[in-house]
């Protein structure tokens, strides 16, 4: 029995459980029906918007609260929050650091940011993410250890990081991963830009790496307009990454002395009144976002040819962007289907280009990447929206 | 005749200008006496405060408007504004770019963004800003013409730009230095960061470098809480400024691909909203600011030993933080008067520290500094705020 793959099958689906009325369904719109304009407003009327403010303070402990993590920095954007992360773990210039090629260009981008090289991992299908088995035998083959870290026998450079990113909210095996930085002797910074409101093993992301970065860009599961953070459980780092995200300015009641060449990545205290509000609705978010996809299980169950992909078994997942699986043998249908769903209103997008095939990065080492050729012709997302939930 | 130095006699003047009833004047407040509420709740209410929404666009239209350059592009402050300005003058890693000794610290680390390294120019006591003069002297002396540009012969390095700052808002004598840049192959960049609002020869500054950057910092002219803007009369460059703060994604209405190692450094919609009600009210503030420079120069015109800045004579300055400059022969009192001061409620501070002389920096090259020198022991910025003009 073979199946067959019917556009027209899955865009009743995504009417089914969007409910489409009006002539278009975004892929994830932000939702502001808690206290936003109340602190907003506050900043406006004090005329506390910018540097000076409660709500920094106030968001950086929310989000600590929340995550579990003991200290969180915020900053002006999710991109800087991994480009410090990858700093403060000592990525230094002509270090390589491992990245899954299928992953946002800001991962890579970051690390040109140090003067490092991205070095392309493959992605496992369990997870969307970095596959820590396929890892572990490419560095026993490519690997040496030196007495400053692990080298690549290859380039000769020093391989001082990973950075895994947990897809559309879906963690990667970490106790895994652990257990390869462990003993390669490799950093672990996680980026979980996406992951906001996902557990691993019933621990919220983000608290495994020695750093690790979250985003509030409009399209998150919550925002600050513009915003990220920078989380870390290791109490020196902490005051560093708040010391080099304000520029590094010694302090004192006046005078300027600055010990660190910094950065102006804090964020503006009116983008974080923003963000408490949102936070106070992020665990309703996410209770909606897990019922959306059950939702979208079901109708999909009815579809043949495609599947929503659903969670890790250890995972409890954020489901961030819901991710719809094409089979691999419908795979070169995936154009049509995105042009199809785009005019019919609903906002669909396919996954990121990987990293190894832009041009910037087409030359940067990497392994096999079977996994990620496979996932990126045929992933494509659907509209994701909280309030889509019923 | 030798003159005395009372700080009773300041404080009193300082008292007089400010009217203070309150226990605390502060250095620079915002006000948020226009549009600001407005726009601001309409992002909130349509869900546009991050990366799309109508406001950036009217942001950069209307700073472009107000300073007569051709293309502005929001960003995410001021910092990131220099960084790219040097980057798409061609700044490339190993090059020397000049920049005052007397500069806030972002000038110095946006250069260092690049990869390239700081090279300190003296300052001059008319414009507070890089005396062009001297500059050419110096660069008589210490560089030659190649093929691809300026060298400097002790370092071997390329001098690829100079980064000229209004200091405080008051211009640079920006013909004698475009006529320097000419002969010598130098690229010219305008840190504009405190000068929104500043003339020279009647055209707003920021015009005259192939890119400019302007800051919207809390504490300057007119803030978005944190943000900046790029400035350019080139239409290309006004076009990769957009395309690579916006990471740098070709065009394409679903799909990913980019074409530069780009940047996260879009000023948020949510930013820019407040920023156009913020540029509705600039020139009042700018009337506001000189006429409080006017009150400030006329109460130390009765005190010993002290005299408010004025502009330079070819310049209409925004006088965004008002300087009163000790005699040399007091410079010694300094700390004595901004203790005095500070405990006094009256919020003021000293000028940055040299560059120079900043741990990061000490080792750059650098030509005699003495006028920084000078003016660094005798600067004192005071209350600043518009609201303080009658
Ligand atoms: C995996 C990943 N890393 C980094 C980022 C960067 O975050 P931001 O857009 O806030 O700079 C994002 C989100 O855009 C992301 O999805
Ligand atoms: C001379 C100068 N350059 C650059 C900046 C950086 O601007 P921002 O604070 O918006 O990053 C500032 C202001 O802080 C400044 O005064």
């Amino acid at each position: 029995m073979t199946t067959t793959f019917r556009i027209q099958a899955i865009l009743e689906a995504l009417q089914k459980v969007t409910s489409k009325q009006e002539h278009f369904v975004p892929l994830h719109e932000p939702s502001f029906q808690g206290n936003e304009w109340l602190y907003v407003k506050e900043c406006i009327d004090t005329g506390w918007v910018s540097s000076v403010g409660k709500y920094v303070n106030k968001f950086e402990e929310m989000l600590a609260d929340y995550t579990g993590v003991k200290h969180a920095i915020a900053v002006v954007n999710g991109t800087a929050a991994v480009h410090v992360c990858l700093k403060l773990a000592g990525v230094e210039p002509n270090d390589e650091v491992l990245v899954p090629a299928l992953t946002f260009i800001a991962s890579a981008n970051a690390i040109s940011y140090c003067g490092a090289i991205p070095h392309f991992v493959d992605s496992s299908y369990e997870t969307l993410g970095l596959d820590p088995v396929k890892l572990d035998h490419y560095l026993m083959e490519i690997s040496v250890q030196r007495k400053d870290g692990c080298y690549n026998k290859i380039t000769g450079r020093r391989i001082k990081a990973v950075l895994p990113m947990h897809t559309f909210g879906h963690p990667v095996d970490m106790d895994a991963l652990l257990e390869i930085c462990d003993r390669y002797k490799i950093e672990l910074v996680e980026d979980a830009a996406e992951s906001l409101g996902s557990y691993y093993k019933g621990r919220h992301t983000g608290n495994w790496g020695k750093l690790s970065a979250v985003s509030f860009n409009g399209n998150k599961v919550v925002t600050t307009g513009g915003g990220g953070a920078i989380l870390t459980n290791n109490d020196e780092l902490g005051k560093m990454a708040k010391h080099i995200t304000t520029t590094a300015k010694k302090p004192h009641p006046w005078a300027f002395d600055h010990d660190h060449i910094g950065f102006n990545y804090r964020m503006p205290n009116l983008n974080a009144a923003l963000g408490c509000a949102q936070l106070e609705m992020l665990s309703k978010f996410i209770e909606q976002k897990r019922t959306l996809a059950n939702m979208y299980a079901n109708a999909f169950l009815q579809v043949d040819g495609v599947k929503l992909f659903m969670e890790p078994s250890f995972a409890k997942s954020n489901y961030w962007l819901q991710v719809l699986m094409l089979e691999e043998q419908f795979a070169s249908e995936k154009e049509k289907l995105l042009k199809a769903a785009n005019e019919a209103g609903f906002m669909t997008r396919p996954v990121w280009k990987p990293l190894h095939e832009i041009s910037m990065y087409q030359n940067c080492p990497k392994m096999n990447l079977d996994v990620v050729g496979s996932l990126a012709r045929r992933i494509i997302n659907i509209p994701s929206s909280p309030g889509l939930a019923r």
